[in-house]
């Protein structure tokens, strides 16, 4: 097998393109800005997902199903809301088609229009608090923790295999309280299940915070996220949750009685991660041979492959092979044995480094004599020769280690590449010519923030929760700052 | 609790919308057409999208997801299916929404037309067959064995929840092959599938067949389909698994080369079940109580309530019944425990009766001296006292019995009402008078087929796999016929 990818180092673009559609995750459709979502990627769509479900239901939420569809009306309610999505919206005019009188084929039929238009939902609040409305009355119906796995659609001009496309997968909590500080600490908790989520499964270090007020969801009155590196130096997103006060409820006029009788607006917050995560998973961990899998979240993790001349061999190979791979599956381990004989080892080997599997077995006629296998890990590519006799604990061990290898790789190249600086020529020069995280003193307006976005393309990513309390000069207008907040070019 | 359902006796319709609703399963949304899907409803279909999709992947398939768009010169290239679902076709004709600029508000923007309308998929096969254009080119490319995992539009114009939607969630299986034996071979192999999904764990007893040209899958040479009968007397279609021939891959210019390199078109098949089928489950098992949901469907298998005067009465009892609780979980079994203080026993006897729980436990301070419970079944509504000593083997043997007696209870009520008639008029008493299966001679012509239709309502649901040669004169007009096929009313 050739050479596939283009090297990260010199087209970190190209990179990620050629490694997203050669591995086989996804690849563009002919619809603009839609990707279909191969069998590869979304096996590992499958594995986020069952993790998070998990991780969602452990915390008491429960999934539930609304309509894709959200009328033009109430998507308007919310002033807010609506300011912030209105230009990304696929709009629904009509529900028929008809055969062209004038033979100009299938037409849309103009007697078959929409009293009012359909929105495609580019998120649920709208829809989800008009029926909430009829849901809740007292706080005896209170809380409600619902989650949605749905299909989004928001027409974004420029789009990217899973890092920003016109319609993702996602899941979207929507949820109803009675307090404010109950949605809070919704909210909180929430951001914790993403960034355990992304660091004990994606292997991704992140650092948790609030939004400035710029960067807030439309509709939210504060919105944290998770901020992940990539390693080009740049930020991604990989998560976010939003504490929207009451303004939905009060879009919505969704009332409850209190424990004293009392009647006031419901508090929500709603929280979203993506096929996105994908994107992150691939750009934070893969190099020029291909991706780079945590085992955790890994569709396939171990491939074993035979080294053979002839029949004779490979049947003796297959007997031991087949052995080996159902005590792995007995340890709750997936392993593939590629015994397919139109493709050399080697073209095997490139192949399944692409693919990102965490170990290979290499198992030859040697291998049988002597007792021994030989197990290649995928992220430091070292090989060792072992007894087949320990082959169920070293390959625990392996999937271990590498899952830990993955992270503290990720979290090293953040540290090098996380920067305090109160110089705005350094800022500049940073963002020029190194890239990464930059903890720099922000005088708390909005109006700097945009200015320095202007300058520098950086945005503030987070204010973030471990940020402590420091004086300072804001790098930019020198007025005075009581905490460094974290910029960064993002995808 | 008050009594909450209409009696199914006195309207068969009323009560099945009250106990959808009442039940809290899924409820209308404000988008016509579309329901919401509530969070017990959804943990039905989990639960049969987890089985399902395990029976997939045992069978070889992989999940992958495709847009939910369809450009209409897509949509229009396989002319029968265009045909077929071009009336029920909801329209994405615009992109973005604006403030209009007299004030009306948030308008669609005109500015913001597409070029080309896209449809909402009513079905995927365009979409997909334009995708596996650039997959395959050689025989070593198939078969490609996909299922889809999606959200469906069909605008139709008389909707009931879950049985007809405007939106409905749903699995689409779409496979490619070399040979025409092998495309039906897989179409056979999945509609045993889904007859051994709705036996096996919907209790259903299903009619497997084949449909006439009549009732055909638009696009499809030919569509095999599992039938069930439901309370009221008439039929629900549960699944549908199509020989799409080489239809799509023409229409898509799909080419591969086969092993002796000669160029052929390649063989399709598609197959799907949707949230239709909660609706079948619901309407072939349930009673004037509420809900009768076979156990390995149960989102909860046992519900325990307490049973007492005071604090310490409960006190007693919580401790015997969490212990219990956490017994039955490990043996696998889904259990609440309900120590609720604000409703009495009576009112949760009748609200999980309602909900469909297969098993009650009750607990009350003369069990915890006697060292017993009082079980109750959901299907029977039978209840026994039993020694504590017993309880774990006693519960798996009532959830295994009582999804035996659910099935063999709609077996008994579907042979009760099968018919086997020769005589037009018998056949017409008994579509007005009883509703039912009827076995009966056909002639075999789509003319005959629509005329029946005319004037009894009936269709052939379809010509059943083992129905056996025998000679007769159709039922309608005479003509010979070859064997008897499957008529009734349907949903």
């Amino acid at each position: 097998m050739a050479k596939v990818l283009t090297n990260r180092e010199e087209n970190y673009s190209q990179w990620y393109n050629d490694l997203v559609t050669k591995a086989e995750l996804a690849e563009n459709s002919e619809v603009r800005g839609c990707m279909v979502i191969k069998p590869y990627g979304y096996a590992i769509w499958e594995k986020m997902q069952s993790e998070l479900d998990r991780m969602f239901k452990a915390t008491g939420h429960v999934n539930a199903y609304f309509p894709l569809f959200i009328p033009k009306s109430f998507f308007s309610r919310e002033a807010a809301h609506v300011e912030g999505f209105a230009k990304e919206c696929a709009v629904v005019t009509h529900y028929r088609l008809k055969n062209d009188e004038e033979g100009r084929g299938i037409v849309v039929d103009p007697t078959a229009k929409l009293e009012e238009e359909l929105i495609i939902r580019p998120t649920s609040e709208t829809i989800i608090w008009n029926s909430y409305k009829n849901w809740i009355q007292s706080y005896r119906d209170l809380p409600i923790l619902i989650n949605q796995w749905a299909n989004v659609v928001r027409w974004e001009m420029r789009t990217r295999l899973f890092l920003r496309t016109a319609e993702f997968l996602w899941q979207e909590g929507h949820t109803a309280h009675a307090t404010k500080e109950e949605a809070i600490e919704e909210t909180v908790r929430m951001i914790n299940v993403y960034s355990d989520f992304a660091e004990d499964y994606m292997a991704l270090p992140v650092i948790k915070g609030c939004k400035s007020e710029n960067e807030r969801f439309a509709g939210a009155l504060d919105t944290y996220a998770i901020e992940a590196l990539m390693q080009d130096g740049k930020a991604l997103q990989a998560g976010t949750s939003h504490f929207l006060g009451q303004n939905f409820a009060k879009a919505f006029d969704v009332q409850f009685t209190d424990k004293n009788g009392k009647l006031d607006y419901v508090w929500a917050t709603s929280w979203g991660v993506s096929t996105r995560m994908i994107g992150a998973l691939i750009m934070a961990h893969s190099d020029n041979h291909g991706l780079v899998i945590p085992p955790k979240l890994a569709p396939l993790q171990v491939v074993i492959i035979p080294i053979f001349k002839n029949e004779e061999q490979l049947s003796a190979i297959s007997a031991r092979a087949c052995l080996i791979k159902s005590e792995l599956e007995k340890a709750g381990i997936s392993v593939k044995y590629d015994d397919r004989d139109n493709n050399t080892p080697g073209w095997k080997f490139t192949d399944y480094e692409l693919k990102g599997v965490p170990v290979r077995i290499a198992l030859g006629p040697r291998d049988i004599q002597n007792n021994t296998i030989e197990t290649a890990r995928r992220d430091t590519l070292k090989k060792e020769t072992i007894s087949q006799d320990n082959v169920i604990s070293h390959i625990q061990f392996l999937l271990e280690d590498i899952q830990k290898n993955i992270y503290n790789k990720a979290l090293k190249f953040r540290t090098e590449n996380t920067y305090y600086t109160d110089n705005w020529n350094e800022f500049v020069d940073i963002l020029e010519n190194r890239g990464g995280f930059i903890m720099a003193h922000w005088d708390g307006t909005t109006e700097t923030e945009e200015k320095i976005k202007e300058e520098t393309k950086a945005t503030i990513r987070v204010i973030p929760f471990d940020s402590s309390e420091e004086k300072g000069s804001c790098i930019y207008s020198g007025k005075p700052s009581g905490r460094r907040v974290l910029f960064a070019r993002s995808y």
